[in-house]
């Protein structure tokens, strides 16, 4: 009998414990992960590791955690620029006294460089790897998120009436089509269809976009049943319940990703399952702007994909999506009148491998698994001021914030070493920041 | 006309911002602190600053924020030792299984201590100069508050029956007078009753607690309306709503804390509020053990105190105040249905002022005026993630977290100064921490 041959790998990450997140529930102990190229090698244990892999670099994380990098699944990037611009504010005095002007005033294609590297340096920093943007000049963000390494779905928004990006449907269509056509084969970047809300976007463009998507396999997000006020108009002005609608039209499927959902019924709850529609649940915007609760348990138990998101930084106010499972956890459990709810791993792959399902790639991200892409992140959990520590997934859910991450790979490569980013200049960046928040002041 | 004199002033502290609490909504720039003794000399102008003090010592923090010391108003802080070693679990199947056997096995006065010590250095770290405590061995935590300089309401526990810490009633107060003899003159330990709750003490022990506050000043604090179950429970064994049952035994009164208060109707509101009772609200652990939610605006509406705890690292799972802060304002928001509800100075006032009142404190504590004592943190909000910052009463509510804190001072003395604690010794409290863990993992 011969001996398994020995198997070279770039990296070899020995930290205290690994969660997979497949399988679920699992927290490995004496375990390493082995990367090669930009895949993951194997999750073995040490002994494994050490019998058959040969590594040309070690890393030691003796107090860490690994885990699939996050899936921040909504989001408006830019609107960082905004953070804390304007809070404690009713949804319509904060949108058309705050939000719009500033954005009719202020929102550019430079603006937009600098806003989406502003937010991707806080969610490198704090454990995302892969974002989903909707935001004007979907094609900037898209350059931008190449260029910084980063994973992301890139919505080009979608409504019926004019906007600093464009005159209407048909030339957001266009614009649209072309960022697809640009994206369709790259790995990171994902081109992606946004028609931004029932309200703003009529049956035609919906119906269009149906066409596009099953044309070109592009994604398809929407907010929907954000606010109770939403629902109750469109059944005053339709008779219909926004999900109806939509579900009517053919946008809901296994394509769709469905963000906020806070009011729902019965039949809604039909509708979503029967289609395979993803839900993005974004708490911490949904508590901030008293939109409502979504009732994430039941979702789940109804066999709904439910997946994470921090929603922009202009209603969070930030991207760190250990806060936001912190609060969906919290949130989850007195909703469902069950402490036992909305568990702390279930949270956990929420935030990984079901956003992973929503962007259609969980055979390629959301869990550390053989052959899936190396996109992985620690946390350090030695912090005297998190100890003591009994379950690291309990920690992470409950007692973490994103700071504690101290190291994050996309598709192998390093993109934050010792809490520190590798790809993005934070000092300049910085200046730009500086510029730009001097001149929003001034408005 | 001669010039006004110079005065001298230990410590000047310079900020880039100021957030007195007093008056309400103010946020100063351009200002300084300054420090003489325990106290606060005056919150001026820098220019008044320079022609009026002259100060020993002068810190400039050019990025941050001062603001008075928080407050948090219910904890076990010694349960830190059990942080995240039971989560996800129904209320009684989390105390039956997990906590009350963990306390009958390990619970004595060397783990108060270690408990305690490692609390407070959490609480320290993240911005709290005062604590409220009530938990076993209530004489160990006084003296190690004491030792470590912080400021601690120590309540003693009472309950119909033995505990680890004793026989029943009667030990209960007879130790508890002497902690109340103790520390009665103290500045900083405040001796406390703590009737554990409605359904664990009888009328006749309250009616002693009652007399025993009236004599000797000491506040009462109890668990109160924590579940639907406690309040339906009530109902059916005596027909009378715990609130009515305390209003009716004359134990509430401007010097009780009611802690929790998630189930309230116009009847409590009513005996809260003609009462003077204060209500210290926990909303991360009524959120994780699913026990409901505490409409915190229109108690405020109604005229009552409500102020800010975290509860004990058990049930939360962490002595961050600024989380807590976070999570009171946007769920605060969602149960009033209004975005413009428990607003983000609203916020910082419950987790200060509101703390000071409700201790009976508020000529001495919870604002930055002349003549109070000098119990005081400054909050970096120069750090990349957190820009650009438009408002920094925001950004401490939406944006912000514990480690944000780089110093604080309790009576003018430093506790905390670039992040590091002054006053305990992290590395000997660690060795004493992993001590403790090692033992209960094996349990």
């Amino acid at each position: 009998m011969t001996p398994d041959p020995i198997v070279a790998a770039d990296l070899r990450i020995n930290p205290r414990w690994i969660i997979p997140v497949q399988p679920a529930g699992a927290v490995l102990e004496d375990h390493a992960v082995l990367i090669q190229g930009d895949r993951i090698a194997a999750v073995v244990s040490n002994q494994e590791a050490d019998e058959r892999y040969r590594a040309k670099e070690t890393i030691n994380l003796p107090d860490h955690v690994v885990l699939p990098g996050l899936i921040n699944m909504h989001g408006h990037a830019a609107m960082s620029l905004f953070r804390g611009m304007a809070d404690d504010l009713p949804l319509m005095t904060w949108l058309n006294d705050h939000i719009w002007p500033a954005e009719g005033q202020f929102v550019d294609a430079a603006f937009i460089a600098t806003g989406t590297q502003l937010a991707m340096a806080e969610m490198l920093r704090t454990g995302t790897t892969t974002f989903s943007d909707m935001y004007f000049f979907p094609e900037i963000a898209a350059q931008v998120a190449h260029d910084a390494g980063m994973r992301a779905q890139i919505c080009f928004p979608l409504l019926d009436f004019p906007t600093i990006w464009g005159s209407g449907p048909d030339e957001y269509f266009d614009k649209g089509r072309a960022i697809i056509e640009q994206w369709r084969d790259d790995s990171r970047i994902m081109p992606a269809i946004g028609p931004h809300a029932p309200y703003t976007v009529s049956n035609g463009p919906l119906a269009t976009a149906r066409t596009l998507a099953d044309e070109t396999g592009a994604k398809i997000q929407i907010h929907l049943h954000e606010t109770a006020f939403e629902v109750t108009e469109a059944l005053r002005q339709n008779n219909q319940r926004p999900v109806q609608r939509l579900a009517s039209l053919g946008l809901l499927g296994p394509d769709t990703q469905c963000v906020h959902m806070t009011q729902i019924d019965d039949s809604d709850i039909r509708a979503l399952t029967s289609s395979g529609a993803h839900i993005v649940h974004c708490p911490e915007s949904n508590l901030k702007l008293a939109s409502g609760l979504c009732p994430v348990q039941q979702l789940t138990d109804a066999g709904i994909n439910v997946t994470l998101g921090t929603d922009g930084a202009a209603s969070n106010n930030d991207h760190d999506m250990f806060g936001e499972m912190n609060t969906a956890a919290m949130i989850g459990k007195v909703v469902a009148d069950d402490a036992a709810a909305v568990s702390a791993h279930q949270t956990i792959a929420m935030a990984t491998l079901n956003g992973a399902r929503a962007l259609g790639r969980e055979d390629e991200l959301g869990s550390l698994e053989a052959g899936k892409l190396a996109d992985l992140i620690a946390v350090d959990l030695g912090d005297p001021f998190l100890q003591p520590v009994y379950d690291p997934a309990s920690h992470l859910v409950y007692s973490n914030h994103g700071r504690q991450v101290t190291h994050s790979w996309i598709g192998g490569i390093p993109q934050v070493q010792n809490g520190q980013l590798t790809r993005i200049d934070v000092p300049d960046l910085m200046l730009r920041v500086r510029e730009w928040s001097a001149k929003i002041s001034r408005r």
